[in-house]
């Protein structure tokens, strides 16, 4: 560390924050955010009316203390805690649900906020640069949004996580140039972050460890998906010419998204490469990687495992060789999904006959956790696959529904659905034949009549999509 | 003309499309489609299952001859006569929605249909080229998709065309490489579409001419939005040094597009440059450069009355100073609307309180013509305003209610509301923040009431997005 960088300690930084501040802070995928400044605003007796802005999903001491210590007025964009949840359901937190690509450029030039004060985790600090820790996320347009700057220096974290990172910052539109990424694998920045020194009010040291996750063990459930999904992929690779050399993948967070990723090393994917061009790295990507069947993996945060994060950490040298995290205005941009032709695989809460998807909001009312990037890759992939169980697990709640009372994904945006129970294509197909194909393939047989009898009996419409919407009200009622 | 062109007579043309083909056409905003060989078509009593994609609307010879004569069984993306929209809505024609900028992509490499036949119009064509007329749309991907290709050379149209287009294809993904337009007045390709001789059944040649757009002189409602626009363009000019320099523009296309263009002459730009960045450009945008006040126009096609198809036809060569005509999936190219941070307005059906809106649907159910560009342009516009007549002209039908049942737009993509009424800027909003300024500022004072009843009452819930399905639903079905 730079001589020159002013440490200071936990209290002198959080009473730099005013009692009313827009705070930024970096965090994706429960990883990489500030720990020691949110617990002391989480204790501190002042009045405090924050409005929090973080560009995916944060750890306990934002998402639980600071939430619970009623510090939040306003908050963006996502939350993973049943505290945070609870909050943003009963309104005492105003929430608002942006797409994890754009909500750096919202805040630095969309006038969401006005954004006063930067706090971010870094493994190394100097004069105008420090090194990302865990994630990246929107920290590098925070950071140039923000009025002042705060720097968490966490020892805990491994230097050597600058080996995976790749910092490139887009320009101010409308001088915008295309990113000159030409494959997930590029470098094309720099491992660490610019600022303008005069932002920096001082840098706090601490060795408070990252959050990881838990996945279950895949269920059966899981394991049918997953297989259905193989023989999905391994279909489409047989039947197009665009993944005669190569396949990009992206998979949705979860233990749904991380049994996916393991699954797929069944899969005889041929001599073709396979890259990961995604938001997020999980352990079924390291036993890719591994045993060579990875070419490389781009994302803006990892979603490991204790287990996973201890194996990229004892190794990371090596894993950089594969992996690289980018910011999320690159990793998630919808040109550079489109320029690879992924094929994306997202989870969801929902999905309705016609192939609306709801991916946020319980009866289309109650917030789970966020959007996320899940619309950037649904609507920008080449091929999205909508994937999930066709019924909630141990409860009899049918997760194909009539319709969606809130709709994150249209029904222009995806084209394939895979559950347990089967494979829907539906390119090409009108909402009618979508109806036909997603009952048919993918409900669950407990369902699947009464799915069947609302289709056969709002048919006799002349309607392009028949519906009875107070019926499909009851549905949800029931 | 090159003499190696094989001129053949239409009934040739018609016959060698085989009864259940797929064909794709040419044309956007219904113009520079082909006419002959579907009026051939309609005419023929051969037993006609075919499949029909295009990428904007076509004009009568397609959207009512053909339909009528029951020869087409499955159609995408874009209707526009009542013919077509009956036939979609009884579900005689099987009709899948797709976004503008992708169904070339999809046509192409997504599987979306097996691609038999392309028959496009042009106004020259040689060995292995062809010139499109007054659209591309996505004319260049579904030329390579096709195993044939039927051209109408139509003589009406005049050859100065070609000044005006700039013909770049991207490259086949994964090695797809960013599109290298630093500025919508760049030209980065070529004035002609190349396409493999072998595939040339013939052209036929023609001199009937294209449909052109009919506007209403602007309604009152239509000044006071535009008035409510030009107010908020100027505060956001005022407020985000993003716009110093240049603003980019993209306006949805109709009566009230037109109307919202040609209005913005009052607007005082001050010195910086007004750019037009968007699917189609119409009679206004004509005025607009006359003056000198635009920099320059990119789009994919023209939506002109017939005397702004002649004003342009008259001047096609001072014209083709400013104005630039692209394939869809560049004009429209997600990654191209976030470079040059446009400010994307578009109109819809209705919206909803809490910001998702319905561009398609009427009531959920029946389509009206098609998602076409809007969603291309509000997902990636840096700024994203919808803006309409807050109730339905001349009848008791408010435009914002309660709930859409159809969603093409969601609550993650829209930033402000603009209706005759006002201007609701819903950035940084919670959903419950929203329909507050939706209501108050957007809403007719004879629905104000009764929306503000239903929020008032849905408010005493516990959830993020509070509502009432059924209650919403009967707002509809009154």
């Amino acid at each position: 560390m730079d001589g020159d960088v002013p440490l200071i300690d936990v209290e002198t930084a959080a009473g730099a924050i005013a009692e009313d501040a827009t705070v930024l802070t970096s965090g994706f995928g429960s990883v990489g955010y500030p720990k020691e400044i949110p617990l002391a605003l989480a204790d501190s007796d002042r009045d405090l009316r924050l409005t929090i802005v973080h560009s995916g999903n944060v750890g306990d001491e934002i998402d639980v203390d600071l939430v619970e210590s009623g510090a939040i007025e306003r908050r963006f964009s996502y939350q993973s805690t049943r505290v945070a949840r609870s909050a943003t359901n009963r309104r005492e937190i105003a929430f608002s649900d942006r797409n994890a690509s754009s909500i750096g450029d919202e805040v630095q030039y969309g006038g969401m906020v006005d954004a006063d004060v930067a706090v971010v985790e870094a493994v190394a600090v100097g004069e105008g640069w420090f090194v990302p820790s865990t994630s990246i996320g929107q920290v590098p347009a925070f950071v140039d949004a923000a009025d002042e700057l705060l720097i968490e220096l966490n020892h805990r974290q491994p230097l050597g996580l600058q080996s995976i990172h790749d910092i490139y910052r887009p320009e101010s539109p409308p001088n915008r140039t295309p990113i000159p990424l030409t494959g997930p694998g590029d470098r094309i920045g720099e491992s660490y972050v610019e600022f303008d020194p005069e932002k920096l009010i001082g840098v706090v040291e601490t060795d408070r460890p990252d959050s990881t996750y838990t996945f279950r063990d895949p269920t059966d459930d899981d394991l049918a998906i997953a297989a259905n999904l193989r023989s999905f992929l391994s279909e489409e690779m047989e039947r197009s010419a665009v993944f005669d050399d190569a396949i990009h993948l992206q998979f949705g967070v979860g233990s749904l998204g991380n049994a996916l990723m393991g699954e797929l090393q069944e899969l005889d994917f041929g001599d073709r490469d396979v890259v990961y061009y995604g938001e997020l790295i999980q352990d079924g990507l390291l036993d890719m990687i591994d045993s060579g069947r990875l070419e490389s993996a781009s994302a803006t945060s990892m979603a490991f495992t204790a287990e996973g994060q201890r194996r990229l950490f004892d190794d990371i040298d090596r894993y950089a060789e594969d992996i690289v995290l980018r910011p999320a205005d690159v990793a998630n941009h919808p040109g550079l999904i489109d320029q690879f032709g992924v094929v994306g695989v997202n989870s969801a809460i929902e999905f309705d006959i016609y192939g609306n998807v709801n991916s946020t909001h319980i009866g289309g009312k109650r917030m789970v956790n966020g959007v996320g990037g899940s619309a950037d890759y649904n609507r920008n992939s080449l091929i999205s696959v909508c994937a999930l169980p066709s019924k909630l697990a141990g409860k009899d709640i049918s997760r194909v529904v009539p319709m969606t009372f809130h709709v994150d994904h249209t029904e222009h945006d995806i084209d394939v659905f895979v559950t347990e129970q089967g494979v829907a294509d539906v390119r090409g197909c009108s909402p009618v034949e979508r109806a036909e194909r997603i009952i048919e393939n993918c409900a669950h047989p407990s369902f699947k009549p009464k799915l069947q009898s609302y289709l056969d009996d709002v048919r006799s419409q002349s309607n392009h999509i028949p519906h009875d919407v107070e019926r499909a009200a009851t549905w949800h009622d029931n």
